[in-house]
């Protein structure tokens, strides 16, 4: 495959450098090529660069001390959490230190009269759920991969909530980040809303571990609801099923998530999650509140629907109903893969204001369908935001060549409506040409402070943009 | 009045540098006493500053022209809206121009179906929200004052509504900012979440002028609700109003607003807007929703203030009295100074986690009451955030000092349950020691990107932090 980057200026680690480490992290330090494998690889379509080696910490201390050793040894370190990012976000381009945090895995304090709790940053979000759950409490951001909550907040994740209870920046309250000087910072207090100074919260939320590494992550918290219904409704047309998501967020219904999934996606979900829903443009719903007021909600999206060709909704009121049905969401781009057994994947994500919404999906529909690559259409359209998933025969280079084609007329086409070449995913190492499309002069301020936060680059280099 | 900052290091202006001005902006340059007292003094106990001159700008372009002439001339340069903060966070204490943002007062665009509009900075939310009113929508950031658009994201303000709709952190979406360098930056697009890079547009909300001037705001909008009820409730005692709001809070209910006003507050804002509710503890309400919805807020809420020695629940359903009953929470400030002719106002403003949010307000009551100087508390207390404003005696210099050491232990109160010295009103000259207590080291962090975004320290200097 090709690789929208190269790989440069790669030097040998000095001298005694992995000695230093292991004072650190004991016997928590991997240097093997299978380690290094994983910790270099990706799940879509960039080629595998190596980390030299890869250490396990358990603590904001450990983070802080290898941080200071990397920097006096100029060795590149990258903070690492479970790998599911999707526009090579972790790969280690320069190689040097891959700090995993997977094992800085504590829920350290869960404030269920505040509704917030702090993690480490190695936590997974279903971890988090699990334990909060007796609590009556849940954690809303929800991306689909099982991702770890510090990996989420470096990505500005969001995925299929948000439309209702926002993204990482509006969950997180505050963080425990370690700076490229070696120090321990905390960006903010527990307090709902604060005032005081630069918001240096939201600076590092999405900065995908270029400006230092988050290690510990205070979460705003719900109640989970009195009454969650989840619903799936077939159209006629995949028009149908954006105008009903377009018509209800703009008669203000709350829904809770509101995900299309087009034809094709839907064929290849029934196939991996063993599920047999009409092979139709779809919605999937779900509701939350109290009983009357999911009711309400219902109610007014059926009847929108109805005007839009949408079928019956089929029901999944149950809990193990509802975790089939978002569990098979979250496989589907596992499910878009498996079609075509051997396929490389490539994931890519806009998002535009939801007035554009229709004509975008509707044309790129009309992109893809003059395609020999196999494709899917799937997104959390309440807010705009939707992803093209491709199946590329590893064995056909003019495959990836056909799809990098595609891919830019489908940033191209999101631009040019104000919207953004990535809702959820981050720029990583695949979108910094359309960053710079998108924000142009304002780009340069972010080099700005980027050189002076870092000013070895040394911290995930080679990230969202050239330096 | 003693002032927590002293007047340094300031400069006449270079010569021929008005003339370069009046090259950009003609005659609306001002240079006389007036005009720079005007822009100079404070609403509450900062001792007044005057810029060597104001210039009323029209466009972007204009700014960035003065903007580049400044920085060329290095000549301080502090942008102006409505002049309505707190914490002195306009006064130019280096003197130097002063930009007045007030004629940039146009709405350049308001997109009803995504629920978004695009401002000039100079636009006074009152203003928004009447223009706004026709297409169904609303503006809900509201911190009291008729402050300006610009002002507000500069200050990252927030207001009653903020418990349910957020603050000025979550309300914009994008912003137009002459940075240092004279060059005009876009933030972000116009789709409503993005991980496409730093989050610049976060990054200038809150760093009061410091680091750029912000001249073009896109904002999220909300639909009016179907149905809006206010209602006023007194109680016995403080806790018992207090209380009121965090059980609502704790089991959900998403109450538009809800306000706390103290006795005394509440008999200064009968007396100054010639109201005649009870002189008692008492609690602002209102609720958003469909009919049914509001319906079932209002009976929940009522129950748990029956519990809490809560009384009637006095409605204001027309929205003339809906807009008297806010009017006289929006003047509470001036109702407060009223009832002590010729005082000077100070007006504190702390955030804590809403379950520290009674034992703060009660001891902080009880410091109060140690004291000669008349005080009232008030707040947004659905988010954990009240206010203590103080009518001083100019004549009496020791009420100054009693004022300083109580806002001391008003703070150090809340920062030590981990609140923050500002939910709303900045840092700006006020409260720069006490955000150091509160985020240390990243204070430092905070320094070293505004060295390097304004490296001459020309932007609003003196304001946030020492450099």
């Amino acid at each position: 495959m090709t690789a929208p980057f190269t790989v440069h200026d790669r030097k040998p680690l000095p001298t005694g450098f992995l000695d230093d480490v292991r004072a650190v992290v004991g016997d928590r330090l991997g240097t093997g090529d299978a380690i290094r494998l994983q910790h270099g690889s990706s799940e879509t379509h960039f080629d595998p660069v190596l980390p030299d080696a890869v250490a396990f910490v358990r603590s904001t201390e450990e983070v802080a001390a290898l941080v200071k050793l990397c920097v006096a040894a100029e060795v590149p370190v990258v903070a690492f959490g479970a790998g599911t990012s999707l526009e090579g976000n972790v790969t280690p381009v320069r190689g040097g230190l891959t700090i995993d945090l997977s094992e800085m895995d504590a829920i350290l304090a869960v404030n269920p009269e505040d509704f917030d709790c702090t993690v480490q940053a190695g936590v997974r979000r279903e971890q988090l759920n699990e334990h909060l759950r007796d609590q009556g409490l849940f954690f809303p951001i929800d991306p689909g991969a099982n991702a770890t909550i510090g990996g989420m907040a470096s990505t500005r994740a969001s995925g299929t909530n948000a439309v209702r209870y926002g993204t990482m920046r509006e969950a997180v309250l505050s963080l425990r980040v370690v700076t490229p000087d070696g120090r321990i910072v905390r960006t903010a207090r527990r307090a709902r809303k604060s005032a005081a100074g630069y918001d240096l919260t939201r600076l590092m939320i999405g900065a995908e571990g270029t400006l230092g590494i988050i290690t510990e992550i205070t979460l705003r918290l719900h109640g989970i609801p009195e009454a969650i219904s989840a619903a799936v409704c077939a159209f006629e047309t995949l028009q149908g099923a954006v105008d009903t998501v377009v018509q209800s967020i703009q008669i203000g219904v709350p829904v809770a998530r509101i995900e299309i999934l087009d034809e094709a996606q839907m064929r290849a979900c029934n196939a991996y999650s063993k599920l047999d829903y009409p092979e139709k443009p779809t919605l999937l719903f779900e509701f939350h509140g109290s009983e009357r007021h999911v009711q309400e909600q219902v109610e007014t999206v059926r009847e929108i629907a109805g005007h839009n060709g949408g079928g019956d909704f089929l029901w999944s009121n149950r809990p193990e109903e509802r975790n089939r049905l978002w569990k098979a969401r979250h496989e589907a781009y596992y499910a878009a893969m498996n079609q075509r057994p051997g396929a490389v994947g490539w994931s890519t994500d806009v998002c535009v204001p939801i007035s554009r919404l229709v004509e975008c999906i509707v044309e790129t529909q009309a992109d893809l369908a003059r395609s020999t690559v196999p494709s899917t259409i799937l997104g959390h359209v309440g807010d705009g935001n939707f992803h093209v998933v491709f199946a590329i025969d590893p064995n056909a280079p003019h495959e990836m060549h056909e799809v990098e084609a595609l891919n830019e007329r489908i940033v191209a086409r999101a631009l040019a409506m104000d919207g953004t070449c990535t809702g959820e995913h981050g720029i990583g190492l695949g979108k910094q040409q359309f960053l710079l499309d998108e924000l142009g002069d304002a780009v340069d301020l972010m080099r700005l402070i980027k050189r002076t936060i870092d000013p070895k680059n040394l911290f995930n280099p080679g990230k969202i943009f050239q330096l």
